[in-house]
């Protein structure tokens, strides 16, 4: 599958997981992540494998849909979300791992040609009570097309390496 | 994008949302969705594109990550799992638009190869109080892997046209 995703441009943020924030499990002030990227002309692709409804396989039936065009599946939204997620300027050791996600919300459909802008707010930060080379931060990630409309927002728990 | 998602075949279940479900908006009794579906080969290319670390993408990388072997990125098995639930025996007419999700958890990594299972709990129908020509109706999708072991569980708004 070649990618279809193309980075315009990170803007740059302070590299918060690499400073002392995990070192205490102290809670750090809110820290924000900006990043951009393109978006998409695989909608359908996507939709035919994951979401094979026809407002998001055909032109003519989206029309006639109460989306009133093609639009991207929220799965697509909460995975190229993620996208801009692993391969923006948050740098986390070790990776991320989710645990789990709440409130996910798609207040608008994104579609073909959007260009998405992922801002992550670091709510929490603290160790893992029965791991202790490990931490769980809390973030809210909130995705937004080129005009700034709000396209999806949610909670996650996101277990990260600790620094000891 | 070839699909590498092969129906092993369903079990059937009442066609709830055919039956007088949505004609009055009342609560119906619990439905259970079960369906059946082939999984993966497309671990990689989906983490590729979505979700690029290591533990998603290298086999060795994955054997030292915590997850001990190669696993599907959460966001892949939130994809399959709507493949699942779209094509499957619940058939809504007009199709399923999901409004949000709350509590989504992944207890258990899916491995490539592994069989998912998609069971959907309605728990709630009611009108649409703005849209009359729509319902609402309330969902928990439990996802498991052909041991029986829970991968994915989530709870859904999703909005559907209502029978008048």
């Amino acid at each position: 599958m070649k990618s279809t995703l193309r980075p315009i441009g990170p803007i740059r943020f302070p590299a918060v997981l690499t400073s002392p924030l995990l070192r205490g499990g102290g809670l750090p002030d809110i820290a924000v992540l900006c990043l951009l990227a393109g978006v998409i002309a695989m909608v359908i692709a996507f939709a035919r494998e994951f979401d094979p409804q026809p407002f998001h396989l055909d032109a003519r039936a989206a029309e006639q849909s109460i989306f009133k065009g093609l639009s991207a599946s929220g799965w697509h939204t909460a995975a190229m979300s993620m996208r801009l997620f692993i391969t923006g300027e948050l740098k986390v050791a070790g990776g991320s791992i989710g645990l789990g996600v709440d409130e996910l919300r798609w207040p608008m459909p994104v579609r073909p040609g959007d260009v998405l802008r992922l801002e992550t707010e670091i709510l929490d930060v603290r160790a893992s009570r029965s791991k202790p080379d490990r931490g769980i931060i809390r973030i809210r990630n909130v995705t937004t097309n080129q005009r700034g409309e709000i396209v999806q927002t949610f909670m996650a728990f996101v277990m990260v390496q600790r620094r000891l």
